[in-house]
């Protein structure tokens, strides 16, 4: 899938490849080209029994993750034990992720095809009409976030993200204890990719979303708020900016929205508790 | 379309809103909610000859650029002159963009509909098969700039995106010439739809595409690099770091990509006269 130029790289963390650079400094004559290491970004194609659904464009690791989270937080599947089987196939123009799942889900995902929506970040998406854009967006119950949890998980999120110290291209998106431990963290060069491929980690190990919250190292768009609220994330923190209809969102699952997240000082946009 | 929580503000630039909000320090008591500025995003249906096309997370700014470089990016288009006319409309859910084109381009429309291509940073789209995901990539020709040019346009670039200097949450993109001039900028939450704006502005006024760069405050992904070549921009310049799609698309397109770009240094991944 590489062109000549690109190498895959295949040492932790996965989804990099090299790449011969050149770089202009200021005040420097030219330099020898240096190998720089890349984000991967690559098609992937979700199959449902056998139907291609949608292809996105995204950092190939974790995927059997991202598989079961996207189901999930798009509303294919509602339950972990819906999803039969996963198998990530390397074809022809990208990669193939075939899921086996329950029939009964296999019948709403039909319907489902002509209502996906267009998101930040995105430019052109499958929805046709305004309509079918906004979807409903599901109560959730917030947990109590001290102030002090946001900045300890803030201060060691770097540390946790490997593919982005290696690359300077990817997101991070973490599971966050109420102490303020990071739990469990996930990459990809998509914001949306990352969360899906952490909501897959969290529910295949069953964890309470009532106890905790969830770092992104991005903004807050609606499909953030709205893909979290899906699955019953309570709290979303993110180290940028929410958008506009990320916070009326928020305001309407009940979700905790913090934004601009930094070390010593953080947001709230939207507190159901006050 | 804002809760109540959100008031929208008509002041320059346009396309953020105000909201109370509470800004926690570290070693500080609970203070007063603050009045915020939030970058506005709204659903945006682009709308050809009275068919709903596709929806889009926008900010609700430049509509008629965002139209016209949207259809001509995605190849709905070939010419400007293609587009006869352009409404914008509030609408129940959102903004209805209205275009009435040639005849001719209707008829290919129908045809891409079933081809639309998931991008990085957006998660879920209308492409349902890999073959139809990456699509073939326009030969550009490359300028040559300078690496004085780029760090010119780059030491001028923040004070040309005043939503990003009022809300912190958007992406500008701009268009230099090969001094390094900043000559039009656009911005919106969307990095994707900020290009599609700068793309409509500046074939709106016949620019020469072949005369200056593109500098984006984002990250380049598959889709940014896909978009300009599309229109025949020789030169893309990003703040952040490239995909490796984008590089492999560059490489393919003949196109200049520079990223990483800051005062200082910059790194060049594709360079077609080396």
């Amino acid at each position: 899938m590489l062109a000549v130029k690109l190498v895959e790289d295949n040492s932790k963390p996965v989804g990099s490849a090299r790449a011969a650079v050149d770089v202009r400094r200021a005040n420097q004559c030219k330099t020898a080209p240096l190998d720089d290491h890349i984000a991967m970004e690559v098609p992937v194609a979700m199959v449902y029994n056998g139907i291609s659904h949608a292809v996105m464009m995204a950092t190939p690791a974790d995927l059997k993750d991202f598989a079961l989270g996207f189901s999930l937080s798009e509303g294919i599947l509602t339950d972990t034990a819906q999803l039969f089987d996963c198998d990530v196939k390397s074809v022809a123009h990208g990669l193939s992720v075939e899921m086996r799942i329950a029939n009964s889900c296999l019948a709403a995902l039909k319907q489902r095809r002509r209502n996906l929506t267009g998101r930040t970040g995105c430019g052109l998406c499958g929805t046709e009409s305004l309509e079918s854009a906004i979807r409903p967006v599901r109560n959730v119950t917030a947990p109590v976030v001290s102030d002090d949890a946001v900045q300890r998980a803030l201060k060691m999120f770097p540390q946790y993200q490997a593919l982005q110290a290696k690359t300077g291209a990817s997101h991070g998106v973490a599971w966050c204890d109420l102490a303020g431990n990071i739990v469990k963290v996930r990459e990809d060069v998509g914001r949306h990719n990352a969360l899906d491929k952490l909501i897959g980690a969290l529910l295949q190990t069953h964890t309470d979303l009532n106890q905790g919250f969830v770092l992104v190292s991005s903004r807050a768009s609606y499909e953030m708020v709205h893909k979290s609220c899906a699955v019953g994330i309570g709290a979303l923190v993110a180290v940028s900016a929410p958008t506009s209809l990320a916070i009326e969102q928020a305001a309407a699952a009940g979700q905790l929205l913090i934004g601009f997240a930094r070390e010593g000082r953080h947001v709230i946009y939207n507190n159901p508790w006050e």
